[in-house]
C-alpha cells in the first residue's frame, strides 16, 4: 500500500524521510533510528565543517546499515555591506548586554566552504544527498551519479521543480509554505514561494516526471495519506521529528513546539538573514521591524550565532530561533521508530476506513 | 465511501460545496447545475441587495429541488477616513482617465444593509446559509436554526474555528491560505490567518467536533480525497467552479485562470481593502506600494467599481480583481454536473488504488 517510486528507488520499507534540519537536531542517534525503522534519516550537515561531516557519518553507519542522507545548503552570492553589518550588530548588542556576551564581536567565517563538504559527502559514498537553496553544480550531479549516489533537490513552486528535474535529480522535495525552518525558494521572491502543499503537490506532480516528496505541515498518518491522494510518492517530515527522543533539539525548545498554535508561526529572516518559518517569541517580535535591512545570508546567521547559542545554554526560548511548521501542536515525543510505525499504521487504518 | 456527516445533514450525494464567490460569478444556472449534479450550490450574494436575493433564489428554484446555500459577508466596523478616501481617488484615476471614465466620482453606499439582505434569506426559508468575515450575531442564529437553516461558518484558524463552533454553527470551512478571493481571517491579521490547509484541517478536526469542510486549492479528485484523509468530512470549491460553462465570469477572467501558474497569485487590498488572493495584474503591481494607505473595507470596494466594471466591459483584465486560488492552473471547463462526476470519479480511482 506504501511503496512507490520513492520507496524503491532508495531501498527503504516506508516513504517517510526525516528532513535534513540543521543546527544540531539531526544527531546521528536520530539519522540512524529512522533509517532502522524502514524510513530514510537525514544528517543536517548545512553548518558543519567537512571533518565534522565525516565524523558524524561514522557515527550513523555504526548505528545502522541502512540507507540514510546527508543535506547541504547550496551556497549563493552575497553582498558583505559593511554599513549593514555595522546597524545589525548595534541593534543586536542589546541582546548580548542582558546575557553579559561580548559587544558586537568577530563573527568568524560565516559558513563552512561548500567544495570540502561536498566532497566529504563524495568521499564517504552516502547514499543519498539531499539539498535546499538552490541548483547543484552540474559536475557534482555528474561525480555523485556515478558513485551510485541518489540525489533530492528541493522545490517551492512548480517552476523550480522543473530546474531541479532538468538538472538531473532523481526525486524533489516539494516544500509547501506550512514548512518550519528556512524556505528553500531559489527562484524569485519568497512570497512567491509560498505555496500551499494542497496546491503545489498535484501541480508538481503533473509537472515533472521524478517522484514528488511532499514537505510541509505533516505530522501523521492523516497528512501521509493525504500527500499520496495528492501525488506525492513519499513525505518528508521535519518538525514531527524535532520532537523524538533521539533529536537534539534542547528541552526548552520541544516544550516551545509542542505548546505550538496552528497560527503561531512566523516568517523571518532576522536570525539568518534568510527567510524560515518559526515560533513567534521576544526576538522576532523586537527585530521584526528590521527584516529588510538585515545583511544577508549567511552573514545575519554567523552575527546571530553567540546570541542563539548563549539563549539555548540558559534554556531561554525568547532570543532561540524556534524553527517550526504550522502544524506543530501535532508533535508527539516519542522514540523515532514508534513515530514511524504509528504514521504508518494511521495512514493504512484512514486508507483502508475510506475505500 | 463519500458519505460524510456533511452530506447526511445537508442533504446532498457529494460532499462538494460550490463556494459563494461573490460579484457575478455565481448566476442561479451555476447553482441550481452544481445542487442537480449532487453538491451544492452557493449563491455568493455579499454585493446584492435584498431585492436581488430574493430575485436569484426564485431563480435558483425555478432550476432545482434541492437544497442550496446563499453566502452573506457579516458586516465589520469601518473608519471612513476622508483623507483616505481622497488620496484613494487620486490614485485611481489614472486608470479612470485611460478608459474615459469621469474623475473620483461619488462611489455611491458603499455596501447594501446587512440587515435586509439577511431578512430576504430568513423569509425565503433559504436551506443553508454561509457566511464569511466574522460571527454571526446570536440573534440570526436562533431565528435561522428555528426554522431549520444549517448554518456554515468560516474560519482560517482553529481559533476562529471553535468561536465559530461556540457561536452555534453546525459546520465550519476551513479555508487554507491557497483559496483564492477574500481572506475570511475575523482575529488578528491577515498573516497569522495564513494557514496552509495541509497544517489547518487536522488541527481544526482535533480541535471541534461540528463537521469541517476543506476550502482552498482543491479542484479535483485528488484534493477532495487528500482532504477527507486530513478529517475533512467535505470540500468547498471556488476557482474550478469558476471556469464550469454555467458560472457568470467573463471570458477574460476565465482565460487568466486557466493560463495561471502555481506562483501567479498575490495577497492584496488594493481592489477592496479587505486582504484577498488574486492573479497578479498591472492593477496589483502598480498599487502594491499603497497597500497599506488605501481605506478600509467596504470603502475602497466601492471607490474601485466603477473601474473594475469598466474593465471587465472592455475586456481588460489588466484592471479587473481576478480572483483565483493558487491551484488555477489546475481549472477546468466543463459544465458543472460533468466536473463534479469527474471529481467523485476520480477521488473514488484515488482511494481504491491505495487501498
Amino acid at each position: 500500500m506504501l511503496t512507490t517510486r520513492v520507496t524503491e528507488r532508495l531501498g527503504i520499507r516506508y516513504p517517510i524521510i526525516q528532513a535534513g534540519m540543521a543546527g544540531g537536531t539531526t544527531t546521528p542517534e536520530l539519522v540512524a533510528a529512522v533509517s532502522e525503522a524502514g524510513g530514510l534519516g537525514t544528517l543536517g550537515a548545512g553548518y558543519m565543517s567537512a571533518n565534522r561531516i565525516r565524523e558524524a557519518i561514522r557515527e550513523i553507519r555504526e548505528r545502522t546499515d541502512r540507507p540514510f542522507a546527508v543535506n547541504l545548503f547550496i551556497p549563493e552570492p552575497f553582498e558583505e555591506d559593511r554599513e549593514r553589518i555595522e546597524q545589525a550588530q548595534k541593534r543586536l548588542d542589546r541582546f548580548r548586554r542582558e546575557m553579559c556576551l561580548p559587544a558586537s564581536p568577530d563573527p568568524g567565517k560565516y559558513r563552512e566552504p561548500f567544495e570540502e563538504q561536498i566532497s566529504a559527502v563524495l568521499e564517504e559514498r552516502v547514499p543519498v544527498f539531499s539539498f535546499t537553496f538552490g541548483v547543484l553544480p552540474s559536475e557534482w550531479v555528474k561525480r555523485l551519479k556515478r558513485q551510485g549516489t541518489v540525489l533530492i533537490g528541493t522545490a517551492t513552486t512548480v517552476e523550480e521543480g522543473a530546474v531541479l528535474e532538468e538538472s538531473g535529480v532523481d526525486m524533489v522535495v516539494a516544500q509547501g509554505s506550512e514548512a518550519g525552518g528556512h524556505r528553500g525558494t531559489f527562484s524569485g521572491s519568497v512570497e512567491k514561494g509560498l505555496v500551499g502543499l494542497m496546491s503545489l503537490v498535484p501541480q508538481m506532480a503533473d509537472r515533472v516526471r521524478i517522484p514528488v516528496i511532499a514537505a510541509g505541515g505533516i505530522m501523521d498518518g492523516r497528512g501521509l495519506a493525504a500527500t499520496l491522494m495528492l501525488g506525492a510518492e513519499g513525505v518528508q517530515m521535519g518538525t514531527a521529528f524535532l520532537t523524538c527522543r533521539e533529536s537534539g533539539a534542547n528541552s526548552v525548545y520541544r516544550d516551545a513546539v509542542r505548546n505550538a498554535r496552528d497560527d503561531g508561526t512566523v516568517l523571518t529572516r532576522s536570525f539568518s538573514g534568510r527567510y524560515a518559518r518559526g515560533l513567534r517569541n521576544r526576538f522576532v517580535s523586537e527585530m521584526g521591524k528590521y527584516e529588510e535591512e538585515w545583511p544577508d545570508y549567511p552573514i545575519q546567521n554567523a552575527l546571530t550565532r553567540d546570541i542563539r547559542r548563549e539563549a539555548a545554554r540558559r534554556g531561554n526560548p525568547d532570543l532561540m530561533s524556534l524553527w517550526a511548521g504550522q502544524s506543530a501542536s501535532l508533535s508527539r515525543s516519542l522514540p523515532a521508530a514508534e513515530l514511524i510505525r504509528n504514521v504508518v499504521r494511521e495512514a493504512q487504518d484512514r486508507l483502508k476506513e475510506k475505500r
